[in-house]
């Protein structure tokens, strides 16, 4: 004998939020709906989590099939059961976001996604199902990882500028900062390492290209840090 | 046309790590599981999501089935979705973690579970599932939560020693604590209220009693901070 919930049963899927980066403003990557519901509205990139596939793998497998997008840093971000979150029935989602780095941009599309495009957070527009809500907690989570992990580093090039990366921090936390202040914040976490290479850019002085240090940031991560801008 | 996913599906369950706090261990409430899989051994309390409650009513209704535990601070942790984890079929599980003050502590038991009891955080039986696992997981956020907010607070009584406070701290990190930077720290934070009254516990000179300040606390929160030890 199985002792087992019996059904109706909620379905389960998956959403992902992709965020990117182009240099000026923070991006996500939206999927228009190819079937109902919400037919032709902007939406997440996700879908149904088959029975013989984990989650990662569902969201992964999504990812793929909706946009193109392979290998991206790729997190659980928090599982959404409203009762009434999907107009056919009871419909569970577990929400991923995603870190995509500017080379892997790209907006492919297949299945049940009409077309996938970038939008900047600044105007996004109406999203099908809670994804408006999802893509809010999603927004918290970075600018929290950001504060405490260099989680930023995933949206920027292997080699980056100082600018590049306060430009990052402006455009994920909305708002200005101090151009001395984060410089000497940065370098006082020594988790940068500068490169014998520079930036030429236009009609600029040439500015120094720097990379990340992941093993001193791992040292730093055990006794826990505050990035605070 | 209903454009949704068919069967097989998943079933959903919720679990919740219950952590507590005597004044000298992290302790977590288990259950002894009264039905197969894994008749008699010990597990975190849950079970099955109804299709008509929301995850959250779910995991409420659960503790006070299985654990008779009321209005105690509840938040989702983490989903669970590897393919074997339940020997019936495939199961996918929202865990949530509690957190409990002393005066709520309880041991009532019902439906599935045959028994409910507290167990230190250093003397966990064998567990049921994934158990571990989860367990595992929801101690590795209650330490970051400890380090980025003072959730501690939810664990002691409403109005403490800075004794207590260190000793918490202690036995969630697992570490022992210098007395003086410990009081400095905590101190520098602006976030506890002296009171008039003092504990007389023993042969101990009477100890200065606190409680928490909540408003400074959001006012905190919105900059960041980091509580080093």
């Amino acid at each position: 004998m199985k002792h087992t919930y019996q059904y109706p049963r909620a379905a389960l899927t998956v959403d992902c939020v992709v965020f990117g980066f182009d240099g000026g403003d923070l991006q996500v990557l939206l999927i228009r709906r190819a079937i109902p519901p919400f037919k032709d509205h902007w939406a997440l990139p996700g879908g149904f989590v088959r029975v013989e596939e984990t989650l990662d793998e569902a969201a992964r497998r999504e990812l793929v099939e909706e946009t193109g997008l392979k290998d991206v840093f790729l997190e659980q971000l928090y599982t959404f059961g409203t009762i009434d979150r999907d107009p056919r029935e009871r419909v569970v989602s577990i929400a991923y976001y995603a870190l995509v780095k500017p080379a892997d941009h790209t907006t492919a599309a297949s299945t049940d996604a009409a077309e996938a495009r970038w939008y900047p957070i600044t105007g996004i527009p109406p999203l099908a199902f809670d994804h408006a809500t999802i893509l809010d907690i999603a927004l918290k989570r970075l600018r929290g990882k950001l504060t405490y992990q260099p989680v930023g580093f995933e949206l920027l090039p292997a080699k980056f500028t100082l600018t590049q990366l306060q430009r990052l921090y402006e455009a994920v936390l909305g708002t200005e900062i101090d151009k001395r202040n984060f410089r000497k914040k940065v370098l006082s976490f020594d988790l940068l390492i500068p490169l014998k290479e520079q930036l030429r850019d236009g009609p600029h002085r040439p500015a120094q290209l720097f990379r990340f240090d992941p093993v001193k940031y791992e040292r730093l991560k055990k006794k826990g840090f505050l990035f605070e801008i």
